[in-house]
Formats: C-alpha cells, structure tokens, sequence
C-alpha cells in the first residue's frame, strides 16, 4: 500500500507528510495558513511537482478559513498576495503556478462574498487533489507493459506516493505491476545533494513492500554495463513542446548511460507537465539551490568551507534520449500538442 | 602548496595529517610507534595507496628506535612482530605488503647491530618515501602539457597529496600547471559513499589556493552538456595489460559521459599500478564494502534500515574510454607491456 503524502486535516488545514524527517521518522505536520505552506514548500517538507501544485492550492483555502466572513473585495485583496508568495517558492515546476492560476481564475470567476468564494476554492483544491490521484493511476495504467515480471528498474530522486497526491508519476507503473503479483527489483539513486531516492523511494517501496537497492549515483554506469538494469523511468518537472525535459540534477547523466548500454529510458509524468509554450528544454528555467546543499550532509561539513560548491537542482535531457513518455493520456511522443495535454 | 600528508617528527616519530578530522580540522598527529601507526591506517586516519605504504615503512622505523642499543637478534625479534602487525591493518592493500617486505629483506641483509639496522631501515623508509615523491613528480610533469592556461578540469575521489608521499597522481598535473602560473579551475566530483572528493580533494586543492567547485556526482553530465569541462583526470587502483582500470565506483559513469560529449579522459597513476598479469578488467577483483557506508552519512541513516543497498567500491573502465594514461614512465597507451612499469 503506498503512503499518502497530503491531505485535510479535520480542522481543514494542509497535513502532511514532512518529508525531511524521512526515513527516520513518519510525521505528519497540519499547515495552518499559506504562509506555512509555502514555508514546508521552501523548506521542502514538501517536495514533488504535482504535490506542491496540491499544496499550494490546498494552502489557499486553509490561509483563507479566516476570511469566511469578509467581503468579496477584502478576500480577493488577501488572496493575491498569498498566491504571489507560493507561487514564488519554486521556479521550475510548472504545476506549482499552474495550480495557482487556476484557483486565481476559479476565485475571479465565482460570484458572490467571502463564503462563497471559499466553498468554491474549496471545492476546487479537493478537484485538484483528485484530479491528481486519477492522473498517477492512468500513469500506472499506461506504463503498467512496460514493467514485465522480473524487471529490475532504475529510478532517480522521487516521483513516488511522496511526490503526488496518489501513487506517484514514475513509480505508479510499478505500484500496479507490483498490485499485479509481478515480481520487480527497483534499484534506488541515492540522489545527491538532497538524497530523495535513498530517504524518500526506498522509503515509500519499502513501506509498499516492493524490493529494492539503494545505490549511489555513480554506481549506476557500472550496473548497466553488467547488464543489471531492464529499463530506467524517471519523472519530469517541466517538458517542452519538443519533448526535452527538466528533472533532478543527474538525470541527464541516466540517460546517456541508458543510451549509450540500449537501455529503454522513460519519463512519466502528467500530461500538465507539458508547457507547450516552451519550444525547447533551453527555456526551462534551472533553479540553482544553496551550496550548503552539497557541503553538508545532516548538518555536519562534508566539505572545506572554503570551496565553493554548485547545486542546480535540475538538469535538461533532451527528448532524443528518450524512449518515451508515460502520461495520464498513455504512452506519448514528442512534438507535442494541445492533445497531449489534459 | 600541496599539503604533505606525512614526515617524520622532530623526534623520529611518523607526522600524519589525520583524514578523519578532515575537512572541519587540519589535525596533525605524532604516532610514536608500530602500533599506533597501525591503528591510524586501520582507522583510516591515512588512506591512499601510496600513502599507506609509506606510512607502514616509517611505522617500522618510529617503532623501533629505543632498540637501536639492542643486539641484532633483539632488533628483528622485534621488528618481525612490527611488520605482521602492520601488514593485518589493511590485507587486501598491495603497496602496504610490498613496502613491508621490502623494509624486512633490508633488514635481514644489513650486517651489524639495533644501531645499524635501524639508521639502515631509516633510510630506507625516507627512500620509499622519496621514490613516491618523485613518482608523483614525474606524473605531474607528464601530464602537464593536458592542463592549459584557463583549464577546466574534472575529477572524481582523491587522487591526491592526501593520498601520497608527494603531489599525488590524478592531481599532479593539476599542481604543476598552477605552480607554472596557468590558471585553473577544478570541479570535485564529492564521490559518493564515502565523500573523498569533498572531504578531501576539495580541502588539498583549497589549501594549495587552486581555485575548485564541489558537485554532487549526478551534476557531472550537465556540466559536461553545457561545455564547461575540458578534460576528466582520474587516478587508478590497478590497470591491466589492455588498459582496462579500475578505480573508485563512478569513474566508469564518467569515462561513458566524457566520451559522449567528446570530452578527453585521462587516468593518471604509478606505473606500479599496472598488472601486467591481467590481460583485462574482468579479471580485477571488485571489493563490495558495508551496505551501512551508502545508508548512512555521518552517523544518520539515510535510508530506511529495511532497505537494501549495494556498495561497490570500484568500477572498471575499459580502455577504449581512456584518452591516455599518464604514468610516472610518461604518457601511454595500451597494451603495456615491461616497458611500461618502473
């Protein structure tokens, strides 16, 4: 059974898994307001493209429970910033504004007072949340043949249960294979500097019970050369139009290995990943985090204060490193177009 | 100015620069005998090849200094126990038997008394000491011609002065060419699990004011996408007939990646390192370390305890990856042969 990464709390605000006690400890956090979402988003106690789009639209009702009661233009007046601030949080993943946006025009489209507007805003988190958890699964339906029995898997970061508001984007096909009966074997990216693949996947599959190896990511070239990897399916924060994608900072070097040892590599993610205003993967914005990420690990220096160190979060892979894309409307390739989206 | 890893102590005792405490404390240590040269090698307080055999060579000598008014029988009666001792720390280490063996046949053909033997094994420990200096050097001369004025150099583990007698290996040319005035930038890959790279090359390159950016080892693709390596220079834990080497797990991921974006890769080491009794790389044995060293750092786990984890320590990269091999003998290429080891 996977993890369920969010949800309402009975008081209504956000609850969440906070992912940056994992694996040492499962804690479940309530976020009161946004400004507390958009904090456990900063701070990644969040983290998961389509989870922080839930989040954020989840955090806009929970930071307008107070304002039930006010006017129209009063409750207008305080969601905009507060969609200025989540919005603000993380540049790459498109869901995050894309979630946004849409509960902006819901709010603008919705007659009536304060009340009123929240039901409606309300009402659409919970859709949005929903719509989510339908969209992993229809992942999982399309890439459920391309998971055999027997199959030994490559995954880097986490595009699992922890990422989504359902059964994750890259590991759905392997949450129902794994439903299945069929055998698999995940060998897990340890993925540095923030390490989501060693604290995060191998977490949620071994919660799920579906075998795996936590490696570290230079081990992965040596794993393919022995033959010990069937296929590679990675997430995606951003894909442009042309099928180049953004996600986390070594999935470049994933598939030219998988390229260069003929191993089939897929990126699944929602079809809203999809930003067809961008005619190629040089227009993704990379967000490049702190050094520290990378000098220290649980606190402690791992390397001279002195050095400098360089921490893009994402890298691009260029759609023609990519065997396909497993997306909520199936098994797609590029060029893409308003049909390949939802 | 490379750090220097070892010396003798004013009073005769073996100074080492303890790796542990590294990079947080430049801690410099006196062992004052065998025992507790052993213990520092068994702990790793000095890694490296190279550096252990030293360090075992010197141990003998520091260790038997209040015997130099000992007849001969009572000298080698103590020495014989010192050289088994020092040869348990680390039994898989080839330079640290071959260094032993070496100071115990001079030993053994030395005629005279404790006070003989010992100014003998004295000198002998500084030569091996001196032999690997100039090893270094010579490495650092034959690839300094690779390293251009504004070079962007890559490298992977510590290949270093940390892990030698002298300059180091894979970081020799590196030395020179700042010594001669070029400028030049280093990207350390941190080498996951055990973080060499950070914790140390980044440390000798910043204490040496070679200017150097930490990255987590994912990030060496993108980089390499981007144009901004322009050479790979690693060092070698033995290198058979054909050229296949293998050294620290990783290697072989960015031997595959420096290939594909047409970046030269280089591997740099002692001509010792060569084992002309291996035709290939599928005959060098490959040790797997402790699952615990990827699932925790620093003490914490990072992995759920329930998962699994593989840790090779080395991979092997076959030769056609490999642009040259800079080795004390100068610059080569496969197949070795005689002529091709010191």
């Amino acid at each position: 059974m996977s993890v369920q990464a969010i949800a309402w709390s009975p008081s209504g605000a956000v609850r969440i898994v906070d992912q940056r006690a994992l694996p040492e400890a499962q804690i479940e956090r309530d976020l009161e307001g946004g400004e507390a979402v958009a904090d456990a988003i900063r701070t990644m106690q969040v983290r998961g493209a389509p989870l922080i789009g839930i989040a954020a639209a989840m955090g806009l009702v929970a930071g307008t429970r107070e304002l039930r009661g006010a006017a129209r233009d009063a409750f207008l007046a305080r969601l905009a910033p507060l969609v200025e601030l989540l919005a603000a949080t993380r540049p790459t993943a498109v869901n995050l504004r894309w979630a946004l946006d849409r509960m902006a025009r819901v709010a603008a489209a919705t007659p009536g007072d304060g009340s009123a507007l929240w039901e409606r805003l309300h009402a659409e988190a919970t859709t949005i949340w929903e719509e989510d958890r339908a969209m992993c699964r229809r992942i999982g339906e399309a890439g459920l043949s391309l998971v055999p029995d027997g199959a030994n898997v490559l995954t880097h970061c986490n595009a699992g249960a922890l990422a989504t508001g359902g059964i994750g984007t890259a590991l759905a096909p392997l949450y129902l294979a794994h439903d299945a009966g069929r055998k698999l074997h995940v060998f897990v990216d340890e993925t540095r500097p923030v390490l989501q693949g060693a604290r995060l996947t191998a977490w949620e599959l071994t919660h799920a019970g579906i075998p795996c190896t936590v490696i570290a990511d230079g081990a992965a070239g040596a794993l393919m050369r022995q033959a010990k990897v069937d296929l590679v399916i990675v997430g995606a924060d951003r894909i442009a139009a042309n099928g180049d994608f953004a996600n986390k900072i070594g999935t470049y070097s994933l598939a030219v290995l998988a390229l260069h040892h003929g191993v089939p590599f897929y990126c699944a993610a929602p079809s809203s990943t999809i930003d067809l205003a961008l005619a190629d993967g040089d227009g993704i914005p990379i967000e490049q985090r702190a050094p520290e990420e990378v000098k220290t690990v649980a606190g402690r220096p791992v390397a001279p204060a002195a050095a400098a160190a360089l921490n893009p979060a994402f890298d691009v892979t260029p759609a023609r490193y990519v065997t396909g894309y497993v997306t909520d409307r199936g098994l797609r390739r590029p060029p893409f177009g308003e049909g390949d989206r939802a």
